[in-house]
């Protein structure tokens, strides 16, 4: 494992808004001095049709997809976790799991952050709006446009505010 | 794949009881008039000093080797929902999407089951307590104790609770 430096000593960072329904990504470059570029941003979507095991499969394939084509040094998980109820808490951590799982098989170092501290890493304040998030990440990487749809720019933010924060990193898989 | 059927045309069912620290199952095999014998029970458990992704990766690889070894035509997770709060929810979630991208990566079965239809199904009654459910099991099963821990007679239980129930997958992997 190259441990996600590319050429120029580039290091490579995952940032992922996990959901069943739409799981959000961002994976951006890091260069000299904490300047970041955006390499990709998207969300993995399922269909509300297809039975769990599928759903949760495609996340954890498709995760895992970005992981082998990026090979980043780190995937920086969303802990998402504000105002749920049991219920929903329990279907949003099973797409967690897909997706940590992705990241552990693969010995890939798996950060988390509150939400809170994602809105203030990126726009300095732990309130801000999704709006907000959207236009900071678009100022953070010199982007054209607010990225789309907001799961996206929520994953940018996530793997952004491991870059901004100081390192120490929540978990660590065992390989 | 051979969908679970061994010598003899048996149908081998896996039951889990998910959980981060523990992970009861249960391997049953079902003869004609679902008389069942027990192939295998116990439990997987991950240290708290590990971190999260080493512990869900502990998780998808211990049941992925059941379902290696075993084959079963069906995995069988309990639903475990009652009395939750968001937090233990969460982490339960992340526990079961582990366990089910494990079946669903190699195309098995899930079906689900509610504690309270578990215990119903092998107790006669949704509020019986741990003890006679593992009671029941080893009736049920013409064993010589109870099995212990209690999490692997959960397993078996959730087993039981789909040999005993008419046919209805709530949930199919996509392969």
């Amino acid at each position: 494992m190259s441990g996600g430096r590319g050429e120029g000593g580039r290091r490579v960072l995952l940032g992922i808004d996990p959901g069943t329904a739409v799981t959000g990504f961002g994976v951006v470059a890091l260069a000299a001095r904490r300047c970041a570029t955006l390499l990709q941003c998207g969300v993995i979507r399922t269909s509300p049709g297809t039975p769990l095991p599928g759903r949760l499969l495609e996340i954890h394939e498709g995760v895992g997809e970005l992981l082998d084509e990026f090979a980043p040094a780190v995937m920086v998980v969303e802990q998402a976790f504000q105002g749920k109820n049991a219920r929903s808490a329990l279907t949003l951590g099973q797409a967690r799991g897909a997706i940590i799982v992705a990241g552990a098989r693969r010995g890939i170092e798996v950060a988390e952050y509150a939400p809170r501290d994602i809105k203030k890493a990126v726009a300095g304040t732990g309130a801000a709006t999704k709006a907000q998030v959207a236009y900071m990440v678009r100022r953070h990487l010199h982007l054209r446009a607010d990225p789309t749809p907001s799961d996206a720019a929520d994953g940018i933010a996530a793997a952004l505010c491991h870059a901004f924060a100081p390192a120490r990193p929540l978990a660590r898989s065992p390989r």
